[in-house]
C-alpha cells in the first residue's frame, strides 16, 4: 500500500495527514501557521507537522510516496511556485523546491486549495465513480474546481477555475471581482442573505420577520419560509433560478459527469438539488440527446483539502 | 517524416488530404458526401478519396500513420462513434471501425467538426506556439472548441465545448437552444445583423441607409458607418462589450494561453480585436496580477478542419 503526505495550508492552520492510495486517512493533526513568520518559516512549520505524523505512525520518509499541498492564491503548479498569496502575505515562493529540501528530497507538488479540494472529492469523495467533474463552493464567495479525466485543469499559471467570475447578467448586480452580474453575486450564501434582508426589509408583512432581527438573516432562512412566504419563495426561486443558468453554463462548456456543490447552502439537501435538477434537465444543451449531468453535495467536508492535496501524487 | 490522412466531412462535400507531421498539406481533394447513399456509402466515399490521395501521391496505407475525421454532430471519440448528426442523418455510426476495416486497420480517430478546427488552429495556425487555447467561431451561430495541453476537451460523449450556449444575459435574447441570453444570440453574425436592422428601422436618420435596403445588412455594416454614424456605433459597441464579456468569462474559466477568434467577423481585423483586449486586460479576474490573455484571429480558414483532422493522431 503506497502512503502519501497531504497538507492544507490555511492563514491561520496548517492541517496534515498520512493518506493511503483509497483515500483513507491513517493519522491526522494541525499546527499554527505563523503567518509572522515569513514563507521559509511556515514551510518548516509544515516539514516538522509531516515528520511528526510520520514518526507517531511509525513511517519514515522512504516510506512515503510524496507530499502535496492545497495553498491559498495563485499557484503555479508546474514549478511548486507560490506566486501570489494575499492571506500568506507572499510573493514567489517556491514552496515545492523548499519543502523537498527540508524532507530529504521527496517528490513535493503543489495546486491552489479550492482545486484541490475538488480533486479530493472526485478521487475519493461524492466524485469518486467518476473521472470528470466541475465543483462549485456556495460561501462567502463562489469558487470552483475543474477535474478532467482524473486531473486538475487550472489555466496558464494556475490562474484559471475561477468559477464564480462569469458573468450571467450582464450589467448586473456588483461583484467583488470588479465586474458586474458575476455567478458569485447571485449564488454566494453572501448574496442569498442580502437578497433576504432586501425582501424582509421591502416587506414588513413577511413571516420571516419571525426571526427577529435582520441581523440574525442566514443562509437558511427562505428554505425554512419559502413554504409559508411569498417573499422567502420569491428569493429562493431567483437564487435555484441564477444558480441553475451557471450550472447548465458549466454543464455545456464542460458536459462533465457530474457537477458537485458545496458550501453551507448545500446542508438544505434535496431542497436545493431537486429544482436545480429539474432545470437542468429541461435547459441542457439538446435536451436529452447527450448525457445527463446529475446534480450532487460534495461530502468530505473539511478532509476534502487534505486528501485531495494527496491526491496531487496519484 | 510521418503521414497522416486528415477528412473534414460535411453534408455536401467530404475534404481530405494527406499531411505532414508539420502541418504540410501535400495533397487535397474533395468529392460529393452523397449523403442519400447512407452512413455505410459515406464511409467507402470517404474510403474512396483516401486511397486516391495516397494513389496520387505514392503511398501506401502502411506509409500513413492513421486517418482522422473532423464530423459535424455529436461524437463519442473514445469509441469512435457518430451519436447523432443531424445533416448527415446518422445516429449511433460506427464510423471509426467501419473505416479502420476498408483501410486495411489504420488507425482512425474521430472528433466534432468544430473541436477538431479548434485544435488545427493550436497545432498548425494561429496558436501553434500555444498549447493551451479556447476558441470561439463567429459565424450563423456561435461555436467552439477548447484545447489544453495540446488535447482536445470535448466532454462526455463529446456533448461539451458548446462555447456559444451559455447565457450572460439572464433572460435576455432569445436563443435557438431554447434558452434566453446565450452568448450565441448576442455575438454570432446573426445576432450582429439582427441588431443592425433593429437600429436601421429604429432611426430612418442613419447614414446606414445609404446601402439601400434591410437586406443589404451584412456583418460589416455597423463596421463601416461606426466612424461616422451614432446609432452603428452604438450597435458595435454594444456587440463589442458582449463578445468581451463572453471571451472574459472564458479567459476566467480556463486562462488560457490564448483566445482565438474564427468566423466571417473576424474580417474586421483590429476593429474587432482592439476594443475586445482592452476590455479583457482591464475586466479579466486579477487584473495585472495573473498572465494576460491574448486575444487572436484564427489563420487557417478552410484547411483548419482538415489539419486538425490529422493533428488528432499526432
Amino acid at each position: 500500500m503506497k502512503h502519501f503526505i497531504g497538507i492544507d495550508l490555511g492563514g491561520t492552520f496548517i492541517k496534515g495527514g498520512i493518506v493511503n492510495e483509497n483515500g483513507e486517512i491513517l493519522i491526522c493533526d494541525k499546527t499554527p501557521t505563523q503567518v509572522e513568520r515569513g514563507a521559509e518559516g511556515v514551510a518548516e512549520n509544515i516539514a516538522r507537522l509531516a515528520c511528526d505524523l510520520l514518526e507517531r505512525e511509525g513511517l519514515a520518509l522512504s516510506d512515503i510516496e510524496g507530499l502535496g499541498i492545497g495553498s491559498p492564491g495563485m499557484i503555479d503548479s508546474a514549478r511548486g511556485n507560490v506566486i501570489y498569496a494575499n492571506n500568506l502575505g507572499w510573493e514567489n515562493f517556491m514552496i515545492g523546491e523548499k519543502l523537498s529540501s527540508l524532507l530529504g528530497g521527496i517528490p513535493v507538488k503543489i495546486g491552489n486549495d479550492a482545486n484541490v479540494a475538488a480533486l479530493g472529492e472526485v478521487k475519493f469523495g461524492a466524485a469518486r465513480n467518476y473521472s470528470s467533474a466541475i465543483m462549485i463552493t456556495l460561501g462567502t464567495g463562489v469558487g470552483g474546481g475543474i477535474v478532467i479525466d482524473g486531473k486538475l485543469v487550472e489555466g496558464n499559471l494556475g490562474a484559471g477555475a475561477e468559477l464564480g467570475h462569469t458573468v450571467i447578467v450582464h450589467g448586473g448586480a456588483q461583484c467583488s471581482c470588479g465586474r458586474r452580474g458575476c455567478l458569485e453575486a447571485y449564488s454566494s450564501a453572501t448574496a442569498l442573505i442580502r437578497d433576504t434582508k432586501r425582501a424582509m426589509e421591502a416587506h414588513p408583512d413577511s413571516k420571516m420577520w419571525e426571526i427577529g432581527t435582520l441581523d440574525a438573516v442566514n443562509g437558511k432562512t427562505v428554505f425554512d419560509y419559502a413554504p409559508v412566504d411569498v417573499y422567502a419563495k420569491e428569493v429562493l426561486d431567483s437564487y435555484i433560478e441564477h444558480l441553475a443558468c451557471g450550472l447548465i453554463n458549466y454543464a455545456n462548456i464542460f458536459r462533465p459527469e457530474v457537477i458537485l456543490l458545496g458550501g453551507g447552502v448545500c446542508a438544505q439537501g434535496d431542497n436545493l438539488i431537486k429544482p436545480l435538477q429539474a432545470i437542468m434537465d429541461k435547459e441542457i444543451y439538446a435536451g436529452d440527446k447527450g448525457p445527463r449531468v446529475p446534480i450532487l453535495i460534495a461530502e468530505l467536508e473539511n478532509s476534502a483539502g487534505l486528501l485531495g492535496a494527496a491526491a496531487l501524487l496519484m
